[in-house]
């Protein structure tokens, strides 16, 4: 059950990875009250901005303040309240034992029953791989109390989902869980139109969506799921039951 | 939730199989008011009775007798009302396209949502794995309105869960859902203690609950874990959050 | 290169199967001059005709012939000139020694350059993995001339590819071969279009073919390609270049 | 086909990796007309010049000079007309962000339409499977206009295929191309010979391209294959039929 | 260590099998006194007689009693002095239930320490794939004393370890125990040589045998090893050491 | 045979993990009169010291030297002479190129015919798999003359076993070598008793150990087995017999 005693923390290498994989779930989570906080990594302007750099005399400086302005965009879309953007650089996006303190810092600040982030493997790309490592070795420093951080306590172990990556089957990709998202489409839709240049990757979730609807009926014989979106579980689920 | 609008049906391929690897699990769902359908498909007479034929001038009608009644104490230690056995030969149990059907039938009366049975791999025990597939080849069976069965409409897909083999690690098993038994282990414990010859594995699958509930701990954070028992997924989960 | 001294032989274990998953495929070969030859093992009749089976008072006789007519029209509308329905039972397929010399018997007619059928895995259809071992198997006895057929010789081994499963990310199913359908789409859609009762495929299976289309450009660079359908390969590609 | 059109770029981490594993199959390129680039990173010096470090009072500067010299003939034998030694240190071959500007650009440069280095597993050779994620990587950079360098325009992403490691069965290596080199198996062992202190490499190498033209005759049928080399494919074949 | 109270069972599904790949470790057991029992489950007449057949006006009787000729030589040339032929008809061979339990006796009989036949996997050999499942099984039913046979007590279980394919590398072959056979490779030549007609097998194995001595070096730093033989091993090793 | 010409290497990232996991067999070498060589990495102070933590006031130079008093203790009850701790820090030990060297360093003067250290995968354990790859480069490179160390000549390569990991089935851990530890768990249960702190530990570890006794018992049919401890080997077992 989702309610305001949800946390939930979402880490996303880059700017839209958050939208295309998962805006449909996250809508879900706040439109049921969760708490739900929102880690956008970078920009991608190196290695996901292929449209703005076309412009001729474009500038760092001004395709991060577009995608700036597109990120907070859709992540207003679809109501998220907490949203913070580490500015990292991307291709290849580096992860030093500074920024590991920095992630399990905010794991501790949030203490998130739920992070979704990516998943273990994306084939085209090394970004996705290395924050996915990133986080959940965060995800376990952050339970450890010899990892001391003066005035963030230790937090629970939390429950860790990969988006599904852009190319799922040449990445080993299985869908583990499979979340219905016919009641929140419309603004994951809104959110994915905030990203302009990108109109065929809009297309594509589009269908993606709509075949991942497909599966969800077919695995649970519920017809009334129109649109779904799918994640891995890094770890075996534990609770009270058969689920 | 499990509630009295739960139907659970479990297929076990041997007399004791659903004891050592359910047992508490499936007190469970009874103690809480599902409707709990068992099917024993042999009496394991010639694979899984080992003690019994060590006496001299042992007979295959005794052995089944003496199995009849320890498999019939189990299910009622358990709670369970509703205990077929099927009397199929064991090592090798054959799968005939007549019992094929008799289990689409009995899928089709019971309308499952979920069903346990034995997982894919079980390194040393071929029935275990023949089982798996029959049990999943008839709950798709079950699902197609031209597999005709006269009285008996088509079911939904039901969720299929496998139990953990003898050997998990060299059967290639992952827990995939790990479901806290420490309120029914008690339960469970009576059930194995009727299987009176067999008491080194009585040992053996305590440990298993301890070793289980450990890892409950471990990957949830949650400490009132004590007894747990693992289990495949054969299908995506598909709901509306992510579990 | 594909011209009329290419064979190609494809196995298709329900009526449909070849349309969903390789009508654009197999349209580009015979607009290419190849010789192609389409074997369907059965009406798909108990498993794949859930539609049919809604109407009151449906008899099996007229199941397959509304069956013959679509898979008829289909063939048709690719262009398919060879068609040989051999009106297996499905759900289970059962694969006879009898059933194997046939096959093996087709394949030395016909000497395929490559074969066209169903891939290892497929989470939800026992009979597309029950053919798919069928296939390769009758391949490999079509090359050995201790197996004798009066009036047969002996085969040369065809490459075989595997159509891509309907739920390709629970199936294991990774692409090896994409095969840009562009210029056949159109063919394509008239064949889905003669299975009228199924609407809903024909809309799965136009979002696939931009899907694959998509990975096409991606995996490629060449910006051409919009259609797409994918396959595996069973055995390496063997040649005298690194394509 | 390959043509005065067709870019090839070949990455070797030591000095002789490229000629016991794809000598035959650059042969071939180079005497259909093909633009071959040949960048070796390093001389092996640390890791796979066992044989000179055995020689009294030896040099890292003369154990350098005779490398160079060896991998200059062996190029030569193949047809090599472009060939840089960048001379990394090898055992461990540090991959820096620099260093994988420096690739990126040389992809820029070359424009290659195959890339061909190393695979992603190798049991016994760190900077093999250093090399593999390294090149990869830099292909997928090389291709983003956002990652910006200088008079060098962005590539089309490259096909990439990996050399056969040593010892290919305990590195899960499993050939996807089977490349025929009857026609330039004598030039391969010309470039072999030029490693003199490596008898049993040689040897070895011939027992190779001997099993793997016996492995090329049976999954074809062809019988004019003698000699073969075998490599992995990073990416999905995309194109216009079944090969 | 190998001595007279070592008991091996070699159960090979064709009648040269055993030769190709494992006459060397067998010859070994048979030089330091071991008891071995060899089991020729078929003549191969239907799939691994393609150069008999050749020959105008064969006749299956003849077939069989060339290559009973061929068996009995080579099993002699390394010193067998159990040898049985069952004659089952292959490709595909069929596992009937009696045929199991006639396995089950012989095993009983034999009490192997160790059993040697297929392994799981074999690309192109279906009735390997069926001959290594069938001996396991019969393996594990030995072991049962609920499968009564009169006069044949149950065996402890047997180690068991897998030919490798004769494509190893497109059949998943792991090599798990390599076994040098430098000191009776002489006689594995020997025995290859009787099969006359198979000129291009007995060149490849002996490729394959200074590959695997190949690695036996590498893998343990022995220079002794000249030729050897490569297995799998289907259980965990379990002893009192690390080996 | 494990006797004094028996070297053996131990590399134990935390200062316990040699214990819970492998103290019965090291034990066991000592018993036999190997000469046995424990490295200890790190004292697990930020990731393995929870319990210590959680004391008021305490401070990292004193969970160092109880961690140091524990593993001293631990060390001494199953007879290791030879210990050596190096200090690094942990989560995330982080392996550096002088860190490598003084591992290779350390390895061409034990001159190991064996390693026992951590295997490839550890879900929960970063640290784990870090040094597990760290030991095995270090392994191959103390084999290359290349690598000049003044004084160090060099080893020939060591077999290498890993440990299991804390939880075996989510860590894709399958057991390779299982080894009776029947004589030794005395010891064992004495060493594990000196991490005072960690009683749910030792319980936990009593139960893996009377698992894979079962085990043992069973994979053998051995009755005398009744503790154990299972490992990964990372290369092939080469040797002169099938075990």
């Amino acid at each position: 059950m989702i309610d305001q005693n949800t946390n939930l923390l979402i880490v996303s290498a880059h700017s839209a990875d958050f939208v295309w994989r998962g805006a449909g779930t996250i809508a879900k989570y706040i439109k049921n009250g969760a708490n739900v906080h929102l880690v956008v990594l970078s920009f991608g302007a190196r290695g996901e901005s292929n449209a703005l750099w076309k412009e001729e005399g474009q500038t760092l400086e001004n395709v991060k303040a577009i995608r700036r302005s597109e990120v907070e965009a859709a992540a207003e879309a679809i109501g998220v309240k907490n949203l913070e953007i580490w500015d990292f650089e991307d291709y290849h996006m580096q992860i030093t034992e500074e920024r590991m303190m920095q992630m399990v810092k905010k794991i501790r600040e949030v203490k998130p029953h739920i992070i979704l982030t990516h998943g273990p493997h994306d084939a085209f790309n090394p970004d996705h791989e290395a924050v996915s490592k990133y986080v959940f070795d965060a995800s376990v420093l952050s339970t450890s109390n010899g990892v001391k951080i003066e005035g963030y306590p230790t937090a629970k172990q939390a429950k860790i989902f990969g988006f599904e990556p852009h190319q799922s089957e040449i990445s080993n990709f299985t869908p583990e869980v499979i979340v219905d998202i016919t009641d929140t489409y419309e603004l994951k839709e809104k959110a994915m139109n905030c990203f302009a240049a990108q109109t065929h990757l809009i297309e594509y979730y589009g269908w993606k969506a709509k075949l991942r609807g497909n599966h969800a009926r077919r695995c649970s014989g519920n017809n009334e799921y129109k649109y779904a979106e799918a994640f891995t579980r890094r770890l075996p689920l534990v609770g009270g039951e058969l689920v």
